[in-house]
């Protein structure tokens, strides 16, 4: 059963959404009513969704879901009266999965939590690619630079200055980027 | 002036939604009655964003959506009755930007439009960065192995190999990609 943390200002309207959320068959981890320790909560109640009801997404509102969406993403689901394209552009920013404007009626909340999710799956697939692609070429540079302090120090042969590098990862249980950031520092220190 | 191309299969629900943009201030670049040719209309037509209404989209549809967001990417908005988990699904990695199940009322258009847009530019922003670090990592790899081959073949240590491709791309005012892919095909005849 999915579980749903709501924020919301309004206890009334917060308990027309727990209705909402129970005719979709989803359960309320908990109601909120402000985003003050939002990335606690979350570590706390571990929700599969957070619903926020706000008359309009205060600045410091937006700052708690960067910084939640940062440390431990989830999908955001945002109904509001605010349709400034700013502020639209910047929860967007900030990670909301869906931004309702004027919409909160609670039969329509189920497909809205599920495209919600589906977007937030979707944008963290792609996320989780950049940041493994990321890793893969600074890792690559960082070995390419200490293969190059390898062979300029001690005459080595790229082939050699890697599998000396290799060896010692190996040795070390360590991964070649973690070594080549250590013969790049030691470098500096004993040569 | 925003241009929305409509995708509409019922003529009067095409009525309505064109009175709703019409009353948003966007400016309706075509009606549709199907996606069929949806990258070529798209190409002739230019519009700033597609507006599809459907009882439910077909796989026919959500394919060309994927098609046009390959080639000529914009913003993808869907009115639908289908709640279908798994539609929503295929649908969000077909490149829909707003998947609305039951909620086409035309005086909400606009911010479903404005925050459709608003992702859309978030997520091509995303892909983008995984273009250009996908391509650096693909470029190094080639550089490494041309470089690579050009050690072993001439007997140059690293900087001399990597000054002597250096100068070639210069000369014929390519990228050290291409050169390094030329590098490493005409070895294979050459040497």
């Amino acid at each position: 059963m999915l579980t749903v943390l709501v924020i919301d200002e309004s206890r009334s309207r917060a308990g027309e959404i727990c209705a909402g959320l129970a005719l979709a068959g989803y359960q309320v981890a908990a109601i909120l009513a402000g985003s003050e320790n939002l990335t606690a909560e979350v570590e706390k109640l571990q929700p599969d969704v957070i619903l926020i009801d706000t008359d309009s997404p205060s600045r410091d509102t937006l700052e708690h879901l960067a910084a939640m969406n940062k440390d431990m993403p989830r999908p955001v689901v945002i109904f509001t009266q605010e349709d400034g394209q700013e502020t639209i552009r910047d929860a967007v920013k900030a990670g909301v999965s869906a931004y309702i404007v004027d919409g909160l009626d609670p039969k329509r909340i189920k497909p809205i939590v599920e495209v919600a999710r589906a977007r937030f799956e979707d944008t963290q697939a792609l996320r989780r690619e950049l940041e493994e692609t990321s890793k893969k070429l600074t890792d690559r540079k960082l070995v390419d630079q200490a293969k190059g302090v390898l062979m300029k120090a001690r005459g080595l042969d790229e082939d050699a200055a890697y599998h000396a590098m290799r060896k010692l990862a190996m040795e070390r249980g360590q991964t070649m980027a973690k070594v080549a950031r250590d013969v790049i520092d030691m470098a500096r220190v004993l040569l």
